[in-house]
């Protein structure tokens, strides 16, 4: 059975990133202009990212619940730069059970407005404060040039939406929620995000501040992989959210929203893949451990058989997520292959020597030194049968660790501090450059014109105790910023 | 503070479940035509629900993914049954990123189609088969006229998209899933579903074979609560989704769909509750036992809360769904009431006396014999606080057995075996008819002409063991239906 070879991340990154999502079936093109499907394999990483999350947004307070696809195209007109933002990427329904609508709605590319429109009838006084909603769904938006995962028509995502008596409170919940992102992505996912704070012109449509985690892929460029907002009383005066307070007096409302993705995925993807597939953090993977029996005859797979089935037993109970190949007609080195090309993160060979010797082969996807040519040859470690549980759940955090140290360097090799301005404009052709900014727009559009480099964010740490001068211009300046090119 | 009382269940049934679903904050209406908001306490309901129902898909051998939203007006148009039954009910999309779209995008009102084109490229051979996947997402049917939960333009649900090898595999897999359905509604939501195949009128367009659970509510109306189709080779002629079998000929798979959605949650109110509001089954209930702790002075208020914090976090570890009310300036009585309207199965008091004995008071919701004037009264028992987890998961499991029969027998009462056609036309105004039916189109019209009644199912179990005669037209019949009016 001959293999398709992958391109190679040196290659081409871009090209080796579509191969691949289409290879190891986590996505698909759809016949819809920009819209994908998340094939199973895909889809079950993001129910792990779901869960993941959910579980951190109800341990800080918040419910979920579903706020209508569709919303009426007046209310997008009652923010302005709301609007702005976003008509050019609306989709739009002009029709309903065969007739014209009086109306048309917009499908969704974030629900700020109708769950505005909702707050604004339930919020009365300051006891029905805060409101802390999240929603889990799919939202529209109308991309020209589309790329599985990380820009594509429809896609899925959580955005959180939350309404509060004051602006200190409603700022708080937003790095709130940047930090429940950030211990996520960190987490979970390995993927080492910075966070910070966006500029002006890369903020949110209708935001008085947006923050984000920027994540940096192995080709340097920036993944912003989730944002959180402060929308002030913008949302809350265009939409007349309004409470009593304490001392009967009438206020508005101070809001926030935040969202994450699948693009969490190409992140995931980008971060930690090599040029034999995918590499999954065992956090996620929707299979922590696959099992390979080896034999090569009846009497063989007869000693082999009961063993691999015990030990899946096992490893099951103890909660871990293991899948046994069974497939026919395949040898073990394709199915070597096969699973680190869809990137379990620890593979388990059993065969007849191992069954004698009451032990298994434990193979690291992340370890380096093995032989694509020789499947399984280095890298490779034989652990006891007893206790096989729990040798094998410490190895998975081992290799989530291992992942994000990795990473982690990856990510540190490519920030850069360009002396001067001519240095910058090399210095973000491959890698980010930290660098001081006066915060003008027209040095950040300067940068943009000259290297296609955007700032990705001002961090919240690592921040110089010193000022410093605008790399750019020269000017006084108080922060450091990211400048890189991104997705 | 004054309640609002609710209109009673004998009063107007309707007016009873529309005040009750936003009293209890389950769902409410929206700025946007036809669509609900599912409110935080209906959407936990709907997640456990989705929980329930997504375990019992995996242990069946299906996986989850998700499919565009948008599907191409001609996609619909390849099957001539579909496009009929689902022409009215389209949401169209005609422009997109400010421009008119050259084909226009229909918002999905069921995936057969886009999920069909998909499968015609994934499956190629018999080694591909069977292919077993679930969708949970949102679709949109534009409903003239729409009732919260039980018919909304945009609605929740699941669909699952099977396909086969053979009509067997695709026919049994049907009956599977109508199998997992009805296990789901009678044990997880009390609800004694009749399984059932659909008339040739009522079936799924584009399907062989429809199959139903229905449920009896408490106003003898039936509910379709979910369906599981044999679609035949309908849909593979259709989308071309073809298969080399193990003799290298080229063959068209045999296709199923199943969907249950978010009307069963209107199936649940309107199964279970009473002129009190709302009674949930413990084991979808999103609270299962609120705690109300009982005080009338910081003296007591020290001696019950330390009491009240330890068993919330005792509850809370053997996996109970507990929440304390610590609402302050309510009365016991007000929170009493509040949260039997909203249906909590299991209600703890604790106050300085129960302290003392070293006890608590429990009341369910679902005990008969209480009086609305004298909330608690009736119906309550004491409880020693020794291993009080148990007992309380004991007394939920004997809630959701006692609603079960209790609606169990409701259902029974409901059914009804009219001796000819003058009594069928009584006993459907207000029961169900099971009755001998020639099945053709012509009694079935007539029945519906007279009557307002349609055929609900010729149910799969219960059927006599002789032969008969149509009760509308007199001509040999071999089987047996219900005839009933429906939501």
């Amino acid at each position: 059975m001959a293999e398709e070879k992958l391109s190679t991340r040196a290659e081409n990154f871009s090209e080796w990133y579509n191969e691949l999502v289409l290879k190891a079936e986590l996505a698909d093109y759809s016949p819809v202009r920009g819209c994908m499907v998340v094939r199973p394999y895909g889809w079950t990483l993001w129910e792990n990212i779901q869960q993941a999350l959910d579980k951190r947004f109800k341990d800080t307070g918040h419910v979920n619940a579903a706020f209508p696809l569709f919303i009426p195209m007046s209310f997008f007109e009652k923010e302005k730069e709301h609007v702005e933002g976003f008509a050019p990427e609306l989709a739009v329904v002009t029709h309903g059970g065969g007739e014209k609508l009086e109306e048309p709605l917009v499908v969704r590319p974030t629900s700020e407005t109708i769950i505005g429109y909702m707050y604004s009838k339930w919020i009365k006084s300051w006891r029905d404060l805060p409101v802390l909603i999240n929603q889990w769904g799919n939202v529209v938006r109308w991309e020209l040039r589309t790329k599985l995962f990380l820009r594509t028509t429809e896609f899925y995502w959580q955005e959180g939406h939350t309404a509060h008596a004051t602006e200190q409170e409603a700022r708080e919940e937003t790095l709130r929620m940047l930090d429940v992102y950030a211990d996520f992505a960190i987490n979970e996912a390995a993927v080492p995000v910075l966070k910070g704070i966006k500029s002006e012109t890369e903020k949110f449509a209708g935001a008085v501040m947006s923050t984000t985690i920027e994540a940096i892929m192995q080709d340097a460029r920036a993944l912003q992989s989730g944002t959180s907002h402060y929308l002030g009383q913008n949302f809350a005066k265009a939409f007349n959210i309004q409470f009593t307070d304490q001392n009967n007096e009438l206020q508005y409302c101070h809001t926030t929203s935040w969202g994450l993705s699948t693009r969490m995925i190409g992140a995931i993807i980008m971060t930690h893949g090599d040029d034999q597939g995918l590499i999954l953090p065992p956090r996620l993977a929707p299979i922590q451990v696959v099992m390979i029996p080896i034999f090569k005859n009846d009497a063989e797979k007869a000693a082999v058989q009961p063993v691999v089935n015990r030990i899946w037993q096992e490893l099951k109970a103890a909660g871990i997520r293991v899948k046994v190949d069974e497939r026919e007609g395949l040898t073990p080195g394709f199915k070597y292959n096969d699973w680190e090309m869809r990137g379990v993160p620890l593979r388990m060979e059993i065969g007849p020597k191992d069954v004698e010797k009451n032990s298994v082969a434990l193979a690291r996807r992340d370890k380096p030194g093995r032989d694509p040519q020789k499947p399984g040859a280095g890298g490779k470690s034989f652990v006891s049968q007893e206790n096989l549980a729990a040798s094998v759940s410490g190895m998975l955090v081992t290799i989530q660790a291992a992942l994000l140290e990795r990473a982690t360097a990856m990510r540190d090799s490519h920030i850069r501090d360009p002396k001067n301005y001519e240095e910058l404009k090399q210095v973000v052709q491959n890698d980010w450059a930290f660098s001081y900014w006066c915060e003008s727009k027209a040095c950040e559009a300067k940068v943009k014109e000259d290297t296609k480099a955007s700032t990705r964010c001002i961090p919240l740490e690592g921040q110089p105790d010193h000022a410093g001068t605008c790399i750019v211009c020269g000017k006084p300046a108080t922060r450091k910023v990211y400048f890189a090119k991104s997705y």
